[in-house]
């Protein structure tokens, strides 16, 4: 992918401009507080790792998405393209930071600058939530360690090498620990997703956007059909 | 949502413009034939109506998969905006066109420019595949006038209302007919599309991308949990 970076203002028109511009509203609703959050995107990353989140944490009431990536456009594994909202010249204060996984991150684990900025936005987002592979570039950070975590059973064993302090564990559609959130494979974000919706808004939110998605959610984070030796 | 109008070339840059410029390529190769998808993308699409199908169908081998809208841009309900490969001047022909849903469809479908190219892009598609209140864009075109069909079942009974000669099931996860695939709500979508795989591509295929996405497939068409009465 050979994107040109940034002159984004020349492309970025009209609300969509205002809003990439604004970043986060300091206001709240005096129901709903904003609920922010912000996804990391690149070139290569797989789709639903940032997709399946994306559709459950987007039906919160008052939820606010933007994704940051290093240039205009991601593209991704699968051949659509988002737009990025943001880029990663500083760091974005937010209730929740999403970091999807996907062949990419086979190289960007290498990639100090990208590793460096996820270290300081993590620093500043009251959660850190990986999917799949992403967890190999939240544990590169080194703010893993010592922390209970999961990954892509498919990479694990290439997971773990880049986090040798992490306790990785092999059974877990998902693993929280303190502020951090790590999801297995791919589709298992979307559980975890609606885990972490129930965790900081309520049962009662998570059910009705469960529904509102004709979702068959898996509720059991030990309930892992793609377990491996840890 | 005010976005320009289309002066697309000022801003795609490097192989993302190749790519959008070529639509298809009639080449093949020999072992896999490409397989490719088109996608209808507007403001106001539902995430996982569009990505949990891109995601499965995105790891057939030799897919490609582009999107198709209006504009430079379309802005999912949830926030984040993916880029339009393809504009509506023209038809694509290809083996299958995806059309999601998503609050848009309330007003899309008094759209008649929009609804007359559906129906001249599902007449140069060899398969149709709708999701969620795709459904209604697709029933209002009147090619699923006689065929069995399903969609949101939130919204069934507007779905209902926009596609009169239709038969529609109130209790399926997914409905096929003709040349005709048609999801229940949102997350339906991603297990249709695995069945769609399994039929045009074989069980082994379907199997192997489940497993990569570390998916808990729904492989039965009656199991609808959120069926209603048609």
């Amino acid at each position: 992918m050979t994107h040109l970076p940034m002159p984004r203002r020349q492309f970025i028109t009209g609300g969509l401009a205002l809003a990439a511009a604004a970043s986060f509203s300091p206001l709240t609703q005096a129901r709903n507080p904003q609920f922010t959050i912000i996804g990391l995107v690149f070139d290569d990353y797989e789709t639903l790792d940032l997709h399946g989140p994306v559709e459950m944490l987007g039906h919160v009431p008052n939820a606010s998405i933007k994704l940051a990536g290093k240039r205009q456009l991601a593209r991704s594994y699968q051949g659509p393209s988002v737009l990025c909202d943001l880029d990663l010249t500083r760091t974005y204060p937010c209730d929740l930071f999403l970091i999807p996984g996907g062949l990419a991150t086979r190289t960007l684990v290498n990639d100090p600058e990208l590793i460096d900025w996820i270290t300081r936005q993590a620093a500043v987002s009251k959660r850190v939530f990986s999917v799949c592979t992403g967890a190999a570039l939240l544990a590169k950070t080194g703010l893993l360690d010592g922390h209970k975590a999961t990954g892509n059973k498919m990479a694990f064993d290439w997971i773990r090498s880049v986090g040798p302090n992490v306790e990785w564990i092999g059974k877990a559609r998902w693993q929280e620990s303190g502020k951090y959130l790590t999801a297995s494979g791919v589709s298992a974000g979307t559980d975890a997703a609606l885990q972490l919706i129930e965790t900081v808004h309520g049962k009662d939110v998570a059910d009705r956007i469960q529904t509102l998605a004709e979702y068959d959610r898996n509720r059991d984070p030990g309930n892992d059909p793609y377990a491996v030796e840890a």
